[in-house]
């Protein structure tokens, strides 16, 4: 199929004068706007663990291929420049798709959402192999005058703010979602942020992953996580008998929301709230201790600890 | 296993100062020197195709791994600054060996690699699924003063000379080869290439690609293919009546070579013959002609069609 494929992707995919060589030669060129400088990220995703081949749209699957990169790319207030590809298709294909057919619709799942945010397919490798669909991608993109927006830097006081709402993306979120790369730009370029991650495992275990890298404790104020409608359903369905604390279990720890957390000082962080420079909702959702660990709390009561739950990888 | 991993990988990876985050953050940043332009490459090799895991050792795969990707670099030019390794792992690990044990076991093989051509490890991803092994190693590099070598410049004729000896690397060499790094930069720094590829697919179809970038076509010189005793061993062991024609073949079509296949100017292909700058040997096997497509010579007989065999994709 690789010449087929190939005669397929130079009639597909747009020449991009930032990625040169890339469809045609052993490697591709790709051209930074002056920084010597390049923000690099790669997620694999796999048929039974990140999605399922034979339930989901091959082109939600290659939607969401590309879009756990840009979300890293997003963590880290980069702005994305080119994305490289790698298939590696069921030898068989799946859902009756030969692996041509199969990997022309992960292409076509890709390529709007790189049109939507003005990434290059600058190359990539294209195999077939006896077991289940992967698809590996790795973003590349450029820093702004700011700088990456690491998960270290954030300080004790720091308010934890998240974007959106979270919890039970297994309904289709985690698929569909759009990388919250526009929103972090502009709050890295508006605001004096002090730390980022992006929520990929779950709200609890990655803010606890961004207090350790800032060598400090999270405390999440319980009662003011941002639920989303999808986690009161997935507790609904599941016949939980408190469906309001069963759709809090799923925000904290469901993971692949794809949301941005974000540490700020406290000024700046009101700023952000009253301003409102989002389309999306911002929420202020905990905050930065300095006892190590994580930690909850609901209301005005008592501080207790809080397991970093979420997607676990095996 | 991700995390006792991830502590793995802190341990034995050396901190680079080229590329920070990479291992702590969602992001790398890599800092190129000084230009605001990077090559990228990605190549996936897989269990059944590449490599058996059964049979191969896992450190020899993580090697190869790492050098094809060296090698789409070399047939660039461009001097290897990072690596990010994506790895999606057999749940049930392979050969006796965990999951844990079996990522540890290829970025064994890889890091000596990574070592001995100052590449920089700078993050990566690791999945384990209900699958084969499957490496996926994107390569960043960075350009000489004299830019990328391409597979579009070379010229009617223009001399093709290979590095090395071609065939049987199914014996052993398409998993120990080293990329001929050094070679294409010394040779790119000192003399005027035309054009360049590396022969991963086999000498015959990536001289047919090199011509067909360049809009000409190519003849290979039967009788001076540098036939690697290796094809030879081959050819005996497959009891081929006519040895010698069968070892031609394997050097013709195996692929997995790794060596250069480079076009320059009679001139300047000459001076590289007189002036042997290489450890390794430099044949002239052919040249570029005005007719598209590839032929074959053998003395001074005539030119006739030679079919574009190798390694073909599927």
């Amino acid at each position: 199929m690789e010449l087929e494929f190939l005669d397929w992707l130079h009639r597909n995919v747009p020449v991009d004068p930032r990625a040169k060589l890339g469809l045609s030669d052993d490697a591709a060129v790709v051209s930074l706007a002056g920084r010597a400088e390049v923000v690099v990220t790669t997620d694999t995703i796999t048929d039974g663990v990140d999605f399922r081949l034979e339930e989901h749209d091959p082109r939600r699957i290659g939607r969401q291929a590309l879009g756990v990169n840009l979300s890293d790319l997003a963590a880290m207030a980069a702005r994305p420049v080119a994305a490289i590809i790698s298939l590696v298709l069921p030898r068989t294909g799946g859902r009756r798709l030969t692996p041509l057919e199969l990997a022309i619709a992960l292409y076509e799942g890709m390529l709007p959402l790189a049109e939507e945010f003005d990434v290059a397919i600058a190359g990539g490798d294209t195999n077939t192999f006896d077991g289940p669909l992967a698809i590996s991608v790795t973003a590349l993109g450029e820093l702004t005058e700011r700088g990456p927006l690491k998960r270290s830097g954030g300080q004790p006081g720091d308010w934890l703010l998240v974007t959106g709402s979270l919890g039970g993306s297994l309904l289709g979120h985690m698929l569909d979602f759009t990388p919250r790369v526009r929103e972090s730009l502009a709050l890295h370029e508006r605001y004096e942020l002090h730390a980022g991650i992006d929520i990929s495992d779950g709200l609890a275990i990655d803010c606890s992953r961004l207090a350790a890298a800032s060598g400090c404790g999270a405390v999440i104020f319980t009662d003011r996580v941002p639920i989303s409608p999808d986690a009161f359903r997935l507790a609904e369905q599941e016949g939980a008998a408190d469906r309001g604390a069963a759709a809090l279990q799923h925000a904290l720890g469901d993971g692949q929301d794809f949301e941005l957390a974000l540490a700020a000082a406290p000024n700046a962080a009101q700023t952000i709230l009253r301003e409102r420079p989002l389309e999306c909702a911002v929420t202020h959702v905990g905050e930065l201790v300095l006892e190590p660990g994580l930690w909850q709390q609901s209301g005005s009561g008592d501080r207790t600890p809080l397991k970093p739950i979420g997607w676990v990888h095996q």
